[in-house]
């Protein structure tokens, strides 16, 4: 297993904390370097050990860096890259833990140069609806998916590296292009979370909000859990994956006009129907036979 | 604390299973006689102990009955109360389950004619994706809200009744018009529910459905968990209250419209408002302010 002497984490928070964390009780790394905007969130970063320094200037941050991980809200890449693009070294490997990844690649491409053969996208699957370093993890990843979408520049052996080191930390790693990243979490991540946002922000607009809010159960706050995450976050992942997120939208208003149609005629088989197919496919997945 | 000697279920699932269960617990409740369906469901609630005896025919489980709980999907309510009505005792009480208040309350009007006034029609807000005597549980109400919407006939008396009832076993017991109800529960429970299976039913009918379900997340599946529901019953309580839930329907597809154009003007700002008030909505929901 390859250890990285030094390792550049730009953008501390719940990923990139976690990450940390774990590689470390994993002693795949030494000394780790944080790089935020955020100064307190920093501050807890240090405090908690998930780096053991600190670093507003970037050139410093990646002096002797052989591996930089990008885990910032993915609208700051372009800037990241720019920055990083005059002081990366060629040795350095570099990844990143963005949520989509044909934006993050094209900022790569801008921001890198030639250095972005030594770039591997990575998607660590592991939101939760708390944010920050506080909320860093070692477990996060385990038992978790996480994909690579490498680039045509990579090296065979550079993409088994960052393969390993995920895997290491207890990760379940596949690989695909960004265009089917892209199109699989627009349907399975993204369009959800746009839902649910949509439910609360609707009810919390009703003049009985509070009302409405006083009788949600179990359901209710299952179904909204993700309309808790990180409002930049998926800012920035809705616009870089808006192509994809909108045809969702649409294929999805479409279902809704379906059941619509269903209630219009008080069509009750059809429902029953519809309402057992899904339950019956989800359990299908439950049971884990898409794995 | 009122003792009521035999109480009839019609209905032996989760809710009338666990309200049987919560109830001998509390020794609130002496001999239970079941009504159900399925044969096998009854067994189960008679071998786990939700139940004393178990009966096919309605107007032996009546006799002598000083309590009777509808608790059948509530589509049946009306062949149900129909059933009950010639041989139900002017001394017995009656109270149901039903997660649609309208519909219930009609139904009761037509089936039971003039012991209507008996009838104190209730919900108990405690769903599970689990349904069935299999998964009754005592705990179930514990802290769970339960609405009662009286009938202009009840008796003071009656309704205090059954409001301690459920108090007893633990539940926090409001009162509301069953159109109040419908109104309510349409937004925060109904429409989520067509939402979650519109999800699950749309992913499962992709091409590339085992992809897309081998690469969902825990967000997918809190999001979803209510897609597990029963279909017979949802399918009843869609229909039942379908005037109302058109018309969340229709208030959700504009939410969804008004995204729409977020995503195609690329408004990072006004995407990120939505998600940040939602966000807001929703902690100040679950630090208890709606309580």
């Amino acid at each position: 297993m390859m250890f990285f002497e030094r390792v550049a984490i730009i953008g501390v928070g719940l990923i990139g904390g976690s990450f940390s964390l774990a590689a470390r009780e994993k002693k795949l790394c030494g000394h780790v370097v944080g790089v935020g905007r955020g100064a307190a969130n920093l501050k807890t970063a240090l405090e908690r050990g998930a780096v053991d320094s600190i670093e507003t200037d970037m050139a410093k941050a990646l002096r002797g860096a052989n591996l930089v991980l990008v885990a910032a809200p993915v609208a700051q890449f372009e800037k990241i890259f720019l920055a990083m693009g005059p002081d990366l070294a060629p040795n350095t490997l570099v990844m990143d833990a963005g949520s989509t990844k044909r934006d993050v690649v094209s900022a790569a491409r801008k921001g890198l140069g030639g250095k972005v053969s030594r770039f591997v996208p990575a998607h660590p699957i592991a939101g939760a609806e708390h944010s920050g370093a506080a909320a860093a993890n070692p477990a996060l990843f385990r038992g978790r998916r996480v994909v690579l979408t490498p680039l045509e520049e990579n090296s065979p052996q550079d993409i088994d590296a960052i393969d390993a080191l995920w895997s290491a930390i207890g990760a379940r790693v596949s690989r695909m292009t960004p265009e089917q990243h892209d199109g699989i979490f627009a349907t399975v991540s993204h369009l959800p979370h746009l839902l649910a946002y949509a439910l609360v922000d609707g009810v919390s607009k009703r003049p009985n909000s509070a009302q409405l809010f006083g009788y949600a159960a179990g359901g209710f706050r299952d179904f909204t859990r993700i309309a808790s995450s990180h409002p930049e976050m998926w800012r920035d992942i809705s616009v870089a994956n808006r192509d994809l997120l909108l045809l969702e939208l649409h294929s999805y208003a479409k279902n809704l006009k379906a059941i619509e149609a269903m209630l219009e005629n008080a069509d009750a088989a059809s429902l029953e129907k519809l309402f057992a197919q899904a339950r019956a496919a989800r359990e299908k997945w439950l049971n884990g036979e898409y794995e």
